[in-house]
């Protein structure tokens, strides 16, 4: 038995919008190799963590509003270690506050996606995401 | 008169690459307003120098072999310079070299795209990106 490659690390402690960005990613066959953390220290915990998986992903999609340990403090911590600098990080929030994009980009996320309120557009937009970094986008090997 | 923002600054030596990327965002209708320049010197000459325009664009296309100075050198400079460090840079090359994808990630490059060979996969690509990253993607204001 082979391991699958993790395709992407979706961080979301909001149900409803994890269970709508999953249902899109394989409702268009973007990925089928998804791991779903619910908090900041969670997905830390799963990157880097003694009993994590330590597979790196191709994508990791972040939430910003999160509990335990916030989406900037997971972003800081993503960017600035050798092994997960080079993986794209797309911050998927509602947050249209200006500070958060500003440090976002300050901090080297690689995109920074305003979720969408409409059902039809939040899952188109989660579509054109994974379409784009997992198809279009090249990443280190 | 008021000034038409600048969408996005292409930088690119090749003259064939470069007139198939004008014409995709144009058909496309993806951006009207594209600066070219021919090589990494006269792209930071736009941005930074005294008799530059002194607009920042929307996003960058920056090709890697560039004359005069390098494309990773062009991604150095936007990267540590806080008035362009949150302008989006998606390198555009022919390069699928892993040197180059690794040096690119590590200097802050938002996305890394290999150009297809073929035409209608080319424009395609560059459709995608553009729609990616004016429409899809925020940036900070």
């Amino acid at each position: 038995m082979t391991e699958v490659p993790l395709e992407i690390l979706l961080v979301e402690d909001n149900m409803n919008d994890a269970e709508l960005s999953l249902y899109a990613l394989k409702k268009f066959k973007i990925a089928n190799s998804i791991y779903h953390a619910r908090d900041g220290a969670e997905a830390l915990e799963y990157l880097f963590g003694d009993g994590g998986h330590g597979l790196i992903p191709r994508l990791i999609l972040l939430d910003l509003k999160l509990p335990k340990i916030d989406g900037l403090e997971v972003l800081r911590k993503l960017k600035s270690d050798p092994v997960t600098q080079a993986v794209p990080v797309v911050v998927l929030t509602s947050s249209r506050e200006e500070r958060d994009i500003v440090e976002s980009y300050h901090l080297g996320v690689n995109s920074y996606i305003v979720k969408p309120i409409d059902f039809e557009q939040f899952t188109n937009a989660v579509r054109n995401v994974g379409l784009y970094w997992l198809l279009l986008n090249q990443s280190p090997a």
